[in-house]
């Protein structure tokens, strides 16, 4: 047993204290992990957009002093009481989305929504209390049940993942949210067929996750679509094979220019960017009969998303959403985690930067001006 | 060679003359099919819903005079050149959903919507012609590429199943298009699965067919809401278990109603009433995670479905159509017709009366005063 074990641990973390500003690096304290509960040693971990976003929220959800974060790998420093999945030692991912193993939706093959432990941005454990004090003991809120910008955090078992270790933790740490989201989105939710169609609009870390998804299914063609005609060469590398630049498309619509492309609409259409009438032009360039519209990007509160009537009846279409990728954590992480050592997921290509811990904010920087699809933070750099 | 073959028929009709008006039986002349067509002796016809909606319709889509009807069972009594798949005396059935058989549609396990002969409500034949005339030589238009309230019709081969004989024609023709769509849309279009929980909002002949297909599927619970509180006697006899009274939910909207009962919402869920606001509250109580909403109801034309855009991205649930349940004429007709002759297929609870030919108006009268499911009339009696 850890000598830590049981006791509380103070350690370097990046803390979110107002909204909109750098995260502060400062000595934090993480309780013992509590019942059902592990404590990560964190290797690395990597920034998305929902880190950017809530950084940004003055107003709740967004709620600070908070340790963001939430694409991470690690290894389990300590268990709590009751958890018998996890050991000391072991290599793992912690994951937003809960997978209690024990409700009717973890135990369906067809569910990923835990219905134990609802997916919510509260900034609480499950139990509706923090692991995290600072040095004048003051409360630090949580992040997706993750809260990865720290040398330790505290993770309940039902969202965490174990893997094989044989994977570099600057690629696992991917599958904790943006990759796996993406290639879950084409494999899972949409199951891609070999040979088919795929149009994807908005090609960020998640379209192009649901190119590489895209492509590992075998998907003939992947037609990527983006305001910014930079993103054609990059997005090549995920097996994007054409581009529709949307700001120059003319007196037509960028459906109209798929149906063409494609004589009736792709097989399967993607929206990676978070507006209803962008779903809306999604759902009108797939493919009469058997095409289904997959909505990954978040929109506004309260955005609506409107449709023709005749159209969702008479036309064959499926339209849904995809929460994690469609994926089940426990069980389908460690076939990505496969897939990426039998050299079949490529996530290499998409780590375009790596820093170190006290250099953290760089990667907020970098992300924001554009510049970095995935910036990897190592902990110990 | 029957004796008519390659000539004109003279026969009686049932012709809409006029919008709103009854019917006037005369004698019509039918041509001879042409090629890829056949000319069948109608058996018997039954009247649905479209019929009367067509006959009412003053402006286009609607036009007169017009052969309505397009739920039949019939011989063939000659065929046209280049026919090879259907043969005089075989018993058939015309639907008004094409089947060519070659497109990559008809080719395709998942799509029911053939592209070479893309459904309409066009007033002629595939080739735009038509082949009924009236006795001053007046032309007299087709009805959704059967037009069955005739002794004889004309319809291309792509509309025409062959079936088993022995199956009695009365129950046959229910096939053509309300039983076959309500079945097929759980059957088919949903895939209800054994077990599961299904709400129907609509008690129509098309929602009780819903039934009668979630029952054969093995349904567990079967929710029905309607507005007619006397519609839950009936239902019980297509597996309707539970009944809502939607005009007496008090505060509570029904999808809250169907929520609590269902401890989460139902697994599939019908809309068969045709209006949008009612197809958000049947997916407002679609159970998260695997749930599956399917759009039957026609709404008018221009209708727009509004769903919330948080609700489909992170529910899991998907929202589809179902054009005739789903079915593939030529390969899934054949089965519903065995599901009958094994006595699994319950279609004769959906026969509530049956006329003779001239007395045809008296099933339009049967529909529009409540009494009647499925008049079926005979064309020899």
């Amino acid at each position: 047993m850890a000598a830590t074990a049981g006791k509380p641990i103070k350690c370097r973390a990046a803390v979110a204290r107002r909204a909109g500003a750098p995260l502060v690096m400062e000595e934090v304290i993480v309780g013992p992990p509590k019942s059902d509960e592990v404590r990560i040693k964190i290797i690395c971990t990597s920034l998305c957009h929902s880190d950017v976003t809530f950084l940004n929220l003055k107003d709740p959800p967004g709620i600070f002093p908070r340790i963001l974060g939430h694409e991470a790998v690690g290894v389990v420093e300590s268990i709590g009481d009751n958890v018998s999945e996890l050991a000391e030692g072991d290599t793992v991912i912690p994951i937003f989305a809960p997978d209690c193993g024990e409700c009717t939706d973890c135990k369906s093959k067809k569910s990923n929504l835990c219905t134990k432990f609802p997916f919510s941005v509260s900034p609480w454990m499950h139990d509706g209390s923090s692991r995290f004090r600072d040095l004048n003991g003051g409360t630090l809120y949580h992040f997706l049940f993750v809260s990865s910008f720290t040398e330790y955090t505290v993770v309940h078992v039902a969202n965490v993942t174990k893997i094989d270790s044989t994977i570099p933790p600057n690629m696992a740490c991917l599958l904790s949210c943006g990759a796996s989201t993406g290639v879950g989105a084409a494999w899972r939710s949409a199951n891609v067929e070999p040979g088919s169609t795929v149009a994807i609009f908005g090609l960020g870390s998640i379209g192009l996750a649901v190119a590489e998804g895209a492509r590992l299914c075998g998907a003939a063609r992947i037609i990527g679509v983006d305001v910014n005609p930079g993103k054609f060469e990059i997005s090549k590398r995920f097996g994007v094979t054409e581009f529709i630049d949307s700001t120059s498309c003319g007196e037509k619509r960028v459906s109209q220019i798929i149906n063409e492309m494609t004589a009736g609409g792709a097989d399967y259409c993607f929206e990676c960017v978070g507006n209803s009438s962008i779903v809306e032009e999604t759902y009108a360039c797939c493919r009469k009969g058997w095409g289904k519209t997959v909505m990954l990007g978040v929109d506004k509160p309260g955005a609506q998303l409107t449709l023709s009537s005749y159209e969702v009846l008479h036309r064959g279409k499926t339209i849904s959403g995809s929460f994690f990728g469609g994926l089940k954590p426990k069980s389908d992480i460690p076939i990505l985690v496969k897939k990426y050592t039998d050299k079949e997921l490529e996530l290499d290509k998409f780590v375009t930067h790596e820093v170190g811990f006290e250099d953290i904010n760089k990667a907020f920087d970098l992300l924001l001006e554009g510049k970095s699809l995935r910036c990897v933070i190592w902990m110990d750099k």
